[in-house]
């Protein structure tokens, strides 16, 4: 079995840029002549992975949406990944977060039954609410690190007594521990004065950047956040403009050609930044 | 549609104590005679539902151990909830926890597609994480606010600058925003000294609390920190030592027996704290 980490590298020699595609199937969003239901999604879904692939160093799958339609929801869940070839990672998107038996349940049913190379875990928590997904080695654990939503400022940006916010502390308590499993985070991609900071507590882990996709102007803050890290770790999401680049017949086309404008933007987006990184390893 | 509250008021009239019956469907707990797969976990799960629903204010399905088993056992989980009497709430521990259209399509999972009267979530990506659940009229939201496991103090009791704890901190931000739904808290049976903090900071809201079980010592512990408030909103989880009680083809009978005694543990613990708290309202 090859483990994420050597699938994104393969990846990225070949792309150039690490561009994740995110699967968030929307039923109010989906292209004309889909049926509303887990039927019109399952179809929708497999145009998509075949007509992106070609540009995508992953593919995340967001639980949410799949369990939106119920059970049968996590059956196309099934038959998609099915369908992933088996050289692109799967990031499953699930932030879940609970503890012992629990947690070794959740990390069960995302790593084995479903096949996730990654997976995405919140950790309020604490450590051992962790441990069970970080136990498999091979597969990639993205804590959440620092993300961009205004609710930021409740938890995660909260300033502790020894002058740290809350997820410097976290990040750093986390990357002190060992595990089997490669550890990464998720930073958004608006933080703005603290584009730095988020990712300097990062270290050499993989980072999972959400919430780019229509506002192309980040990419070069983020790259400049994360200038000196492996270019292959900084993994770039983009969804929905992807995904419903557009809603007539033509829908699989624009999605591809979406896909490839957007790992361009990517790879750009590096180079710019590229004198300062490390020389990229194909 | 009668909501959480309501259908919790209800069934403590009733019982006289709030005992919830956590559904935590272990394949490898499984009493002798059931296949270890999705068919013996649902015919399992049928049998403990039957046997305990008396002495049940409510059920608390764990959804980590249905996805453990796939599509399949999410499958089960519908045809579990269809079989819990309407008059018993369904608290669905979820503990999820995203953002925008992602935790709408979780709300909706939950509420609509699972017809759950009240979940679990964790605050960690903050208030507007949590805005898409709070905005279900009629159900009831139980956020983590301080758990019991040894990772609590990674996250949750991190000092503050202001001298408060993170999770005191999130418990104030979050009580003082309007919304639909019923706010609740999870609040760990073992806190110790914290115990009365962690209470004192979920003011009138109702308060889930896992980890007793075994340890029935706690639950005068907890009632006492509870002190002053509504006894019906001081609803305690049991789960395997009610659903495990047996492995033998008694296991039904013994269930039904451990929950009895959970009940009647409780009604004692809330008798004995009782001259201090307000009156049962019958």
């Amino acid at each position: 079995m090859t483990g994420f980490l050597e699938k994104l590298q393969n990846r990225f020699s070949t792309l150039g840029g690490s561009l994740c595609i995110g699967l968030d199937p929307d039923l109010e969003k989906l292209p004309q002549g889909f049926s509303r239901d887990a039927h019109g999604v399952e179809k929708f879904l497999e145009a998509i992975v075949d007509s992106t692939q070609d540009f995508a160093a992953a593919y995340k799958p967001n639980l949410a949406f799949f369990e939106g339609l119920g059970s049968q929801g996590l059956q196309v869940f099934e038959t998609l990944r099915a369908r992933i070839p088996e050289t692109i990672p799967v990031i499953l998107d699930a932030k879940r977060g609970d503890i012992d038996s629990s947690s070794r349940h959740y990390a069960k049913a995302l790593f084995e039954r479903w096949q996730a190379d990654a997976v995405t875990v919140s950790p309020y928590m604490g450590w051992d609410s962790l441990e069970p997904f970080l136990a498999y080695a091979e597969k990639c654990v993205f804590i959440l690190g620092l993300t961009s939503n205004p609710g930021r400022h409740d938890v995660q940006l909260l300033k502790l007594a020894d002058g740290r916010y809350v997820f410097q502390s976290v990040m750093q308590t986390f990357r002190a521990k060992p595990c089997q499993a490669q550890r990464g985070w998720v930073i958004g991609a608006t933080l703005g004065d603290l584009t730095q900071a988020a990712f300097d507590a990062t270290g050499d882990d993989p980072v999972l950047v959400p919430g780019v996709g229509a506002q192309g102007g980040d990419l070069q803050t983020v790259f400049s956040g994360a200038r000196g890290k492996r270019p292959e770790h900084i993994v770039i999401n983009a969804g929905r403009t992807i995904l419903y680049a557009a809603h007539g017949s033509d829908f699989a086309e624009q999605a591809r050609a979406a896909a490839e404008k957007q790992l361009r933007e990517i790879c750009t987006a590096l180079t710019n930044t590229q004198t300062k990184t490390r020389p990229v390893q194909h």
